[in-house]
């Protein structure tokens, strides 16, 4: 007997002598009625210890396929084939559980199943509210769209070029200069992670960010084996990046305006410094920019505007500010950098949502869009008043903040360490859904990512009222 | 010297040997001062014409790295360590070569770049033509969609419930009964099979796969380290399964309906036959079904319509049919694959377009799609019948091929070995761009995939009779 488990596979060892063990009977290796090796010897031959082996057994005999009659021998079930061919179910969870993809963390897949729940107060959530979409303007705009058959049929690997030309003359606002070719259109701000992470990185390689960082709350880096390390606020310098990088290749993620989610937003020094030791460290920046139209006061220029190199990968998005269901996102990079995107992107999904594109593009191109986050910014802002409002009323002695300068949150930190998963689910039996600190920060239980961006104002005022009777 | 430049990257050779020449000088191997190899030796040995190597050379005199001194002897510059310092140029090529994915075949590299050609001829390309989408009744449409606040977020993991809920109705007609739990939205066919690849495969897995297949022109499996392997029309036994497959993880993968490339439909008792096959050695099945609509007479039920243990997952999409820059498939499969796809999709991108959602959902709930695809049929027949004509005047003595069924396509088969690289580079300089038989098949010189749906009657004239001249 050669066969031996694999330890190096995800599957359990017991779960992979199990599906051996079928296999055997299947192929009828071990015909109805076979005595089986005594369990000692079997589990010296697997090289697994007999507690193992036993789990395996176990779940046969349980299963019907194995049976014991004296004393300890164990023999296949006599209608052992009978159940197999009945049963004939191919084990999905196996495949899930040895799959290369690292699930959602529980609490993450709680918040978008409990996200689908109207009946749900949304405290945390990353999302304009509905009623703050421009719904009518975005269907009164359907109707000029200038669809043909070319449009409709597959993009080219870089998305739309009219819409590409119409953000590089958008852009020009952030103080960035570029062309169509240094552009890519994608599906959101989260698929530009994945394509960069697969098309760019390698397992291993290490993506340096802020100590709190919405990248913790998703998988595009992680699930290929590429390592997240949280840099705090004094750890910005050559010499702590050298430390930390070692020899390994090293990338940088940032949110610089309206960070996600503290809120923070660093200041044009900030911006440059951070972009200075990057540049003299040969350390590749994402700057992630999808919130700056949300900033109350107008945001200093992107990170992007001093490149002269090709050193910084830039995300946009209207997913923040026009509709998150377009899933219409860019990147601006160096050419062979957008070539490698745009070709992982035609292998991925050939392409966004030509519709989507064309909308995006139109209010671009029209003002509309330069309208709309006007009024947007002034209803965020008084939304943001209300939440100031209600955190003095609950939580002053209790937790510290920061007036948010703009975006979706604020980030609510409490003296005492309350914002448990036990909370969370406490809150979540009462349909309020919290954002708590520890999906962006491991181990943290003193943070709380509040938005003033989703709930109504009713549902603000209720749903503060039971966190503060929960905490 | 052994590094050379890679043909099948994206990148220039010239831009090739500029960033290695750049490494060359930043790693201390071309200290300031050295005098670099003669041109004609350094062209051989790094297997490239002096012209290339001319051009790599010139650039990095521009940028001061190199300098000519004394007749066409070449120098490393003296100050060229503190150029390169100031410069700080990323290396991205490095990161490009050491990252995950697979860069897609050049041949198929081309055929992107070239389908944005206007003036190009297309013989092969997977598409209709722009002629047949139906956009005046998309455009009409449009005014009708029920946009509201809700629809316009981010979407449930699964996709539009309503839409779900249509698909059921709609796949009905396939056989097939299911629920909206059991359907995932996905951005068309090729994402169904990259969530599949991460999120129920692992590296070593295997892909069982028709001989000639259109996996073999992707790479969403191989890029995660999975093996494909192709099977002869004798080699479907469960005798020769269970050789190839050994103890590794496998799964089938077909398009039963429309084969692509070849062509081919089983039959119901083909698709019973195999079916039980794959029951019996619980190989888990890819029904990719996306052509379905397409066949002249009505298909065969689908292959899931015989599942009752959750064996077969099953793709559909309208990219085929009514857009592809719609960016609208689906998958039907068990609850727990379902559920595993749809968190991945969300951990990808949040979902897809949820315009692009909505006007599918009209479409197959009105009858409008039911109506097109009628029309489509005849279309597609017509210019199957023109297709063939035009291969018995230029090819009857030379290649053989079957009557099309349906779909785009007629896989045509020379009795000689003359579809080569050669001939498609060649074709491409005339600006008629041809799909070789090799990319769905290793080594093939025999076949190209010719495709009736995309040209106009004046392209496919001229086109193949471009073809019969270069052949």
């Amino acid at each position: 007997m050669s066969w031996q488990p694999d330890r190096l596979l995800h599957l359990s060892l017991a779960a992979q002598i199990k599906d051996w063990m079928i296999r055997q009977i299947q192929s009828g290796e071990w015909p109805a009625g076979t005595k089986l090796p005594p369990q000692r010897k079997l589990a010296l031959s697997l090289g697994v210890n007999r507690s193992t082996l036993q789990e395996a057994v176990d779940e046969l005999k349980a299963d019907g396929l194995l049976s014991s009659r004296t004393g300890s021998a164990t023999f296949v079930a006599n209608d052992s084939w009978h159940l197999l061919v009945k049963q004939r179910l191919p084990n999905w969870q196996q495949y899930i559980e040895a799959s290369i993809h690292k699930s959602n963390d529980q609490t993450i897949q709680l918040i978008n199943e409990f996200e689908q729940d109207a009946s749900v107060i949304r405290l945390g959530t990353g999302e304009l509210s509905p009623s703050l979409l421009p719904v009518n303007e975005i269907q009164a705009s359907l109707g000029s769209l200038p669809l043909d058959g070319k449009t409709l049929g597959y993009s080219s690997p870089q998305g739309s070029e009219t819409l590409r030309q119409a953000i590089c003359d958008y852009v020009k606002k952030r103080g960035i200069t570029t062309t169509p070719e240094n552009i890519c259109v994608v599906s959101g701000g989260l698929q530009a992670l994945q394509l960069i992470a697969l098309g760019l990185l390698q397992p291993g390689s290490l993506v340096l960010q802020h100590e709190y960082s919405y990248l913790n709350s998703v998988r595009p880096f992680q699930s290929f084996g590429m390592n997240l390390h949280g840099l705090s606020a004094d750890q910005y310098t050559a010499e702590h990046i050298r430390k930390v990088r070692g020899r390994r290749q090293a990338i940088l993620y940032t949110i610089p305006t309206l960070h996600n989610p503290t809120g923070e937003c660093m200041t044009w020094e900030d911006k440059n410094a951070l972009y200075q030791l990057c540049a003299a460290e040969r350390l590749p920046v994402i700057e992630d920019d999808v919130y700056f139209e949300l900033s109350f006061e107008p945001a200093a220029p992107a990170m992007k505007s001093l490149d002269r190199s090709g050193q910084v990968i830039y995300i946009g998005s209207v997913s923040k500010t026009l509709s998150p269901g377009l899933r219409i996102g860019w990147v601006i990079a160096s050419a062979p950098v957008i070539q490698r995107i745009s070709d992982i992107k035609m292998q991925m999904d050939y392409g966004s949502s030509a519709l989507s594109q064309l909308v995006v593009e139109h209010w671009l191109r029209t003002g509309l869009y330069e309208n709309h986050v006007r009024r947007l910014r002034a209803e965020l802002q008084s939304r943001a008043e209300l939440m100031e409002i209600l955190l003095k009323q609950y939580f002053e002695s209790k937790a510290s903040w920061e007036s948010p300068q703009g975006g979706f949150y604020i980030w609510l930190r409490f003296h005492e360490p309350v914002i448990t998963k036990e909370l969370f689910m406490r809150l979540l039996k009462k349909k309020v859904l919290i954002h708590p600190g520890y999906i962006y920060g491991a181990q943290d239980a003193h943070h709380l990512r509040l938005s003033f961006a989703y709930g109504s104002e009713k549902e603000l005022r209720k749903g503060m009222e039971m966190l503060y009777r929960e905490i």
